[in-house]
């Protein structure tokens, strides 16, 4: 097993499976990209334990606290390794996390979108440490997500050559 | 005529010409710019063939149902391959698709962003075809977009060597 | 004292130190990250003298006019080249800005977002010159901003080798 999913097993974590496309929905798009070293992350929210979208859903400040959107955002943590361990086999192989771009439902005059969005950020460098896993991030308000999702993220790492 | 314009004309597709800036109005950037074999490519909107931009105006779930967002989405392509030609002069020196990130102006409570933005990734995947055509995404709900576009797209692509 | 230096001061202009972050937030992640000769950049919002987050707070549109907008971007861009000097040294490293992506709290049918994401453009070009200063550009319109900060602006650009 790879260190990073020793880790994982430690906190007592698991990877979900991949999210169940309903039959009338269309993604033509691809989860995560690797280009050379390269490795893109599509927009990511966050899942529950048999692959479907996590409750709660809606708007953080409104439909969600700031601690249930950490949560959230805990959980596409967890669902873009899942992604990523899926395309690359092997979670020790990322090198680098370079960027991490933090989008929340936001309710409006809601303004702690970093505090929402830090869910993402501790678990990764709980994970990969503070070299490996520090990252360049924007945390922002978005005013309506897929699905009703409160938290959704896109990112860009690179791996080992 | 390259591949991908035969393509194009086969669909019955035109280019449209580079949307003509009203007077009043500075933008201070490049539409598209190449370093090295990497293309970035500014945040795009729907245009007319005029070059002037598409109508319908507004939100998408209000003023726009979601079948004319897809077709927003996918002058937004028409408009951005435009672009991406008049910069690297021809359409095939493209190897592949990286990065597509899309906005959509949302009415509140909307939250089918991937269906809108799917009319521009089904015309990148059926003009590159599935694997320079692929790409990651993501789709969301933006409050509000620059002179009420309905979408707005931003991409990355590279070049062949 | 680099090229870019001279500039700021021939223009009167002072990098502002960096942002105190109040004892209860935690910002767990990079503000500049250098891979390679690529540099990252995170959202960055405007900086008063101090440090501390400029006024005003608020929406474009509302609570800010487009000037005001434009002001802020300026700032967010002497807050982001304070950065990228903390963290290169020098300015005048810099070969040349890619992508930036500006964001604008936007009140509801503000749609003026380029007028304001110039104010960081305009001064980018007139520090760095037509062609290293060139960027790809989104200027588009958000729910909410961390603190209530009228805009954010994330960014790439490359050093020399």
């Amino acid at each position: 097993m790879s260190d990073i999913e020793h880790r994982l097993e430690a906190l007592g974590l698991v990877l979900p499976p991949p999210f169940p496309v309903p039959a009338h929905l269309s993604l033509p798009f691809d989860v995560v990209q690797v280009d050379g070293l390269r490795v893109l992350v599509s927009g990511h929210g966050p899942q529950a334990a048999d692959g479907s979208l996590a409750e709660p859903f809606g708007k953080v400040g409104a439909d969600l606290t700031v601690e249930q959107g950490y949560r959230a955002a805990r959980l596409v943590a967890l669902s873009m390794l899942a992604s990523i361990k899926r395309t690359i086999g092997d979670l020790d192989r990322v090198r680098r996390w370079h960027r991490v771009f933090g989008m929340v439902n936001s309710a409006p005059g809601f303004a702690q979108q970093p505090g929402v969005i830090n869910g993402f950020s501790d678990l990764i460098l709980e994970l990969y440490g503070p070299e490996r896993g520090a990252h360049t991030r924007s945390a922002v308000g978005m005013a309506e997500l897929p699905f009703h999702m409160p938290v959704e993220i896109e990112a860009e790492l690179s791996l080992y050559p």
